[in-house]
């Protein structure tokens, strides 16, 4: 069908407000308001073989949202009020559109908290952060998105609409499909409400800046904080010596750091009170007590500190305006695998592009390495050669993944296999097709094994 | 296939010794000694159309795992080991045989546990747990197994071996696949390996058991120990008065039940101390302090005491013992529609069986109520009428599940409209037959909708 055909289709379905043409080429973006007329598109589209992408908040960073040739664009952002919210079970049913933020912001009316935090909380939305399973700072306390989960609904490719809102904490009916759409990013239908767990919020939080000798050390220092804090501990971040030093100079905008920064490696902890019990502060300074290999460290309670203690973390997006090609990588390893590996990539990279200039932070007991590798667009093909230092050093240590957060997108795909077996390749394939037969949900998005 | 046929096709996999008889009837019983063996035994019954049923500990309520006709069992009992322990990441990886109490132990020897907890302990095993997505005291702490999950190994139907035993943490490449074996009872694959998460334990813990007037009590009591003790709840049990009275005076044999048998409800919660902050005893009292509608209450922190007090609330079995036909229900439901669901059913019960007789109790914060319903033979379709009564009343409350811990199996088939919707159900049976085409796979527990 042509875009001409296909228009007033859908103006028929969701009204003609609502229906978009991208600015760029021939292209359609739809923007339903309830989840009827999304099943009435998808019907529509799935009768005529017309392939769709859905759209949430854009804020991917995997390239999964892209629209080109005659695919049309479903957005979510219609779909997006806070539909019931009960209190005693501390659960709030939204609209897949909602924006992270404003499920914060609820929350926080409601003296409670959502879990799930990332810097996109502004623009990223509720449905694309199930989609993608999204991960962010606090995923040692409150789990990826998945974890956050108590109810979905979906409508699949025939329009049929898979409802799953009751939020039961027990439900042994069968299979639980609603963890089938988390992380399968628009293949299996589109998300249209979520039942979100909320818990109680922090009373007082504190975070510690420490300066470490060695991933060894780190990887101590890890051990002792998750043992002696338990759930007390929000996040416990790790920054590499060039990382620290340059995201820390451009987030504080020459201000001196918290910290020297000659060290190798530096650890940022927060930890919330217990409430009934020690303050943040207490159980943290109480937790690293003993702990004689810390070179230098630095204590932030107030909101200010910290603010400017997380910057530094948060201050990748400033290493990235300061380079004039940027190529940013998101793996994940056993903690215990870092080590080597980095140093994997880094003797790989001297020996290929001795140019290239790399940045490590990460998730340090996720085990999820972020990282950032620049050069200056003098070499040809910088970016391939940055690529197969990266992962043909990561396929030498089980397990790994070469997406721990972002999912695969149109960016990924390619290498998929490093981190999924054949047989689990076969079995997505398999089952996006009960789910998806025309194909037409998300098809650039594609699961290829290595023989593909 | 005739069994004659198929046994000497077995005993070539697994060897001779492994292969038995089924005390009555024509059944044969497999015991794979490997993943290998297990894909060997599959493939071939999925070759011949040969159906067959995953024996774990034989520990299930819905009878899972009957053999009959021509099945064959096929046991994990010798899939049994500890094959991999990261005291880092704190995960263990099992053999899908192994009994949860080994893994206790084992968790114990580490100086660690396993949250997962109940009563089947030293005989159920931890791939039963998995495809039963087993629940237990502990659930309101670590959730049900699915949440203790870290990675997972199952054959396929076809022998095909799908592995995720990496345990990551972050691993966002496409679907999460051993979501899905969680909880499917068999019907999508041989779950022969896990990793299990493990975590601190326990320093001291405390329980308290309260006498309530009702049940707007009992959820106000539940609110306010759910936030002030947050995760340090591990545990929050309710029990009706005829409940507690029989069990309490069963299984204390006539000791001194610790509180007044009149009262109409009791709660049975357990906390744990923080380690670097309050003791248990002090989180517990500190929480409760100021409710001034608790008419009576006794603390246990000893832990015989303690243990005298969870006698009460695991002595169901004495309760079954003491008449002759005693039916158990499983049924999960919004904890704030108890008190009207309940009266519903004693209401139905009152009408058309008034000979019954029945003890509620169950996990208030779960919403999950178990109860039993007793009748002494005397009537005709007692067990139809008391099914009626129990599962008519509950389809009015939404959401509501006909089994909250149990699993579907041969029992609850009939009753899943009740909780599934009729596109649950559809896309659940083609999930099913994406994975097991010819099945072969547990054939006799069928989803089906009210119009099948």
């Amino acid at each position: 069908m042509t875009i001409e055909e296909i228009r007033p289709a859908l103006e028929a379905i969701v009204g003609a407000a609502h229906v978009l043409s991208s600015p760029d080429g021939p292209r359609l973006v739809v923007r339903p308001g309830t989840t009827d007329e999304v099943s009435g598109c998808l019907a529509f589209a799935n009768r005529h073989s017309i392939p769709v992408v859905t759209l949430g908040g854009l804020t991917g960073l995997v390239r999964g949202t892209e629209l080109f040739g005659n695919v049309v664009g479903i957005s979510t952002e219609r779909l997006n009020g806070v539909l019931d919210f009960d209190p005693l079970r501390r659960q709030v049913t939204v609209g897949a559109g909602i924006k992270l933020e404003e499920v914060h912001r609820f929350a926080e009316r409601h003296d409670l908290r959502y879990g799930v935090n990332f810097g996109a909380r502004g623009s990223c939305s509720i449905g694309g952060n199930i989609a993608t399973n999204a991960g962010g700072n606090s995923v040692l306390r409150f789990g990826m998105t998945r974890a956050n989960i108590a109810g979905l609904e979906a409508v699949l490719a025939d329009g049929r609409v898979l409802s799953d809102l009751g939020g039961l904490v027990k439900n042994n009916t069968g299979y639980d499909l609603k963890q089938l759409f988390i992380g399968s990013e628009g293949s299996l239908g589109i998300i249209t409400k979520a039942v979100l767990k909320l818990s109680r919020p922090s009373v007082d939080t504190a975070s510690v800046l420490l300066a470490l000798d060695s991933l060894d050390d780190a990887l101590a220092v890890m051990s002792v904080l998750e043992l002696k804090c338990g759930v007390s501990l929000l996040a416990m971040e790790i920054m590499w010596n060039r990382y620290f030093k340059t995201a820390g100079a451009l987030a504080l905008r020459g201000s001196p750091l918290p910290l020297a920064d000659h060290h190798p490696l530096y650890i940022l902890a927060q930890v919330e009170g217990a409430g009934n019990g020690p303050s943040a502060e207490d159980l943290v300074l109480g937790a690293l007590e003993g702990i004689d290999f810390i070179p230098d460290s630095a204590l932030a309670s107030s909101q200010a500190q910290q603010e400017a203690f997380w910057s530094i973390r948060d201050g990748s997006e400033y290493i990235e305006a300061s380079h004039p090609t940027v190529l940013s990588f998101d793996v994940s390893m056993r903690p215990q695998d870092y080590s080597t590996y980095v140093a994997g990539v880094e003797d790989a990279l001297s020996r290929r592009l001795p140019e290239a200039i790399s940045y490590y932070f990460g998730h340090l007991a996720d085990g999820n390495v972020h990282f950032m590798i620049a050069h200056d667009n003098s070499i040809d093909h910088a970016d391939e050669i940055i690529e197969a230092c990266v992962y043909e050093t990561l396929s030498v240590y089980w397990p790994s993944s070469v997406s721990a957060e972002h999912g695969i997108g149109l960016e990924k795909a390619e290498h998929l296999w490093r981190s999924r077996s054949e047989e689990e390749i076969a079995v997505m394939n398999a089952v996006r097709k009960t789910f998806d037969p025309n194909g037409i949900l998300n098809p650039h998005i594609q699961y290829r094994s290595r023989l593909d």
